[in-house]
This record gives structure tokens, sequence and C-alpha cells, in this order.
């Protein structure tokens, strides 16, 4: 089992150290600005970078899924691959909404880009493994007569 | 492997489709009654909106645990067809918890009672592991001879 | 499949309940305290509650899988070990912040613990795959030649 999912595991351990990461930029923030918890406004770069992790957090689940349903039933290497350029475009997004709400727009269409990607090639796996299981036809190997 | 998950993996890329729909309704909605990020409040009806996003987010990850906890150890089959039900009554709260925080409630027993289905068959599935593993006593075939 | 992860599966499964505990304090304080959602502030012990509960929250999924990488690639022992005191050292945390937003700083540093020593037992695990895979070295065997 390990071969199978080594390169998701380390993606995604890399995934938990940079969420690790963000929760302690709100801490080092908290501190910064004086904002004591349980209160969660007080200054807007505070906010913004509160409302950064957040956002971070709530995609958190759902990169992970993807990344894994993508990684068993379409391709490991691709989907640690687009996993990792997800990460990279979160690191973006994070420190582009901490200087103003603006700067988190473009790496947050880079990011959902690569969710989506992954969300795509869950479906392409999932329809591949279906279709082969009950109707015995293998879109790969019908993609690869097409294409030689 | 594959065989073992491929219906649990199709119900999580489902749900994670769900989240990205509830996340689009947040973002019209904030286009709508003109709430710029990191505001979160400004209009009864974005509030509630703002509040299912969150809520769903929040059980998202608790619900695939238990889903695939299920599916592994005690049936896969009911795990997703669980899944697929707690789905659609989260559909439902999110649209009802839009129209008014009552409009909620009705879905949300609905959508818990199948998280607790879940959480039953996985305690359930794991009970019958470790008994079969240390005590060499199978529940599954004790309740298949009380039945015959 | 099942042996491999059918103690990650029950600590899963508790940290499931306990999250469903976490949840179900939010909603009784809610009654006492008489606030309704989408309402989030109100009264100060409910908002330590409610945040006490959104932090857990949170943390549920970087726990999630920090717990299955260190079980899957360390030892899944030592990771459901490290996972069932983490989950105690949120129980106390949550009641601790009920209390008070100092109460909640020991259990949040003992859990935060427990947390990057799953993280690195993951590490740890996947860099002896890696090096085992792709350069045949054995951090395992090494490191018992050299205590021997």
């Amino acid at each position: 089992m390990q071969d199978q999912v080594s390169q998701l595991a380390f993606v995604t351990i890399a995934a938990v150290m940079e969420q690790a990461y963000f929760s302690m930029q709100v801490i080092w923030a908290r501190r910064k600005y004086k904002i004591s918890p349980p209160n969660t406004t007080g200054h807007p770069r505070f906010d913004r970078i509160f409302r950064a992790q957040l956002n971070c957090s709530e995609y958190f689940p759902l990169f992970l899924s993807a990344l894994w349903v993508a990684g068993i039933f379409f391709h490991q290497g691709f989907a640690a691959l687009c996993g990792l350029l997800y990460l990279y475009a979160r690191y973006k997004y994070f420190h582009g909404y901490a200087e103003s709400a603006l700067g988190r727009l473009g790496p947050m269409y880079i990011s959902s880009s690569f969710l989506w990607l992954l969300i795509g090639f869950s479906l392409l796996g999932l329809l591949d493994f279906f279709l082969h299981s009950y109707c015995s036809v293998s879109i790969r190997t019908s993609i690869s007569w097409i294409l030689l």
C-alpha cells in the first residue's frame, strides 16, 4: 500500500506544515496588534491575515480529498505535482491577502485552478475505473489507440 | 486497493463538488449584497448563507472520516448510500438556511442522522474487526446464525 | 488493508465523536445564553466555547492527516497512542477555554506537542521509505546496528 500513496503522503505532510505556518502567522499578528482570543478583529491587517488562514483551513480538506482520489485513481505523480503547485499558490495567496484584499485574487485563481484540475483528474480516474470494472472498457487504452 | 474504496472515492468527490458549489453561493451573495472580504457580515441573507457554508465546511472532515471508516470496516455500499443521502440533506440544509434560520432545522436533523448512522456503522465494523482479530469471534457470523 | 489501519480508524472515530461532543456543547451554550444562529457572539463564555470548538475543528483535518501518515509510514501503534493523547489534551483545552482564555494555554501546548510529534514521525517514516526505495538505505536497520 505504501508504494501507491507515498508521494500523496509527502504532499499531505507538506500541506499540514503549511497550515501550521499560517496558524503561526495569525498568532504573531495577534501579538503584534495586541488582539487576544477570543477576539478575531481589531486591525485591518490582522483581519486579512485571520481571514486568509481561515480560508486556507476551509479548503484544506477539499484539497486533500481531491489529491488522494486523483492520486489513487488517476496518477500519483501528476496528482502530487498539482498538489505541490496548489500549496505554492496558497502560500502566495496568504501573503498577497496579508498585504491587501486585492492581492489575494491572482493566487486565489491559480490555486483554485489546481484544485479543479485535481477534481477533474479524480472524475476521469473514477470514470475509467467504473467503465473498466462494469463495462470492460478502458479509456486509457482507447486514448492510446487513438493517439497511435 | 481501488476496488475496496472506489464508491467511497466517488462520494468523496461528490462531497468536494458540493462544497465548491456552496463556496460559489457565498461568492455570489458577496457580489449581490456588496460585502467585500475580509468582511463576513452586512445583510441577514448573506449572514445565513455564510454561516450555512461554514457549518457544512466544519462537518465535511467529520463526514468523510465516518464515511471511509464505515466503508472500509462495515460495508462500502451501505456507507456510500448513507453518504449520498447525507449530501442531499446538506443541499436541502444550505438552501433552507439561506431562506431562514428556522429553515435549516429539518434538513439539519436528517443530515446529522445519516452522520450518526455512519459513526454507528464504523463502530460496529471496528468492533467486529477487533473481536475477530483478538478473540476469533465474528459478530457477522453470529448474527447470521441467529437469523437462520 | 484493514490490519494496517484498524487502530488509526479507531482513533479517527474517537476524534469524530469528540468533535460531535464539542458541537453539542456549542448548541447547549446557544440555548443557555439565548444566542440564535447565525449570531456567533453575545456572552463572554459563549464566545470562548464557540472559539474553542472552531479551533478544534480547524485542527481536526491537520491532526487526522498527520495521524494517518505517521501510522502508515512510521508505526501504527505509536501514532494511535499519540492520537489518543492528543484527543485527551483537546478535551482539556476545550473545557479550559470555556472557563477562561488563559485556561486554554496549558492543554494547547500539550496538544500541539503531540501534533508535532505525529508530524515528526510522518517525516521520519517518509524519509525512511524514500531512502529505502530509491537508495536502498534503511534508517531503521542503521539505527538498530548502531544500538547493538
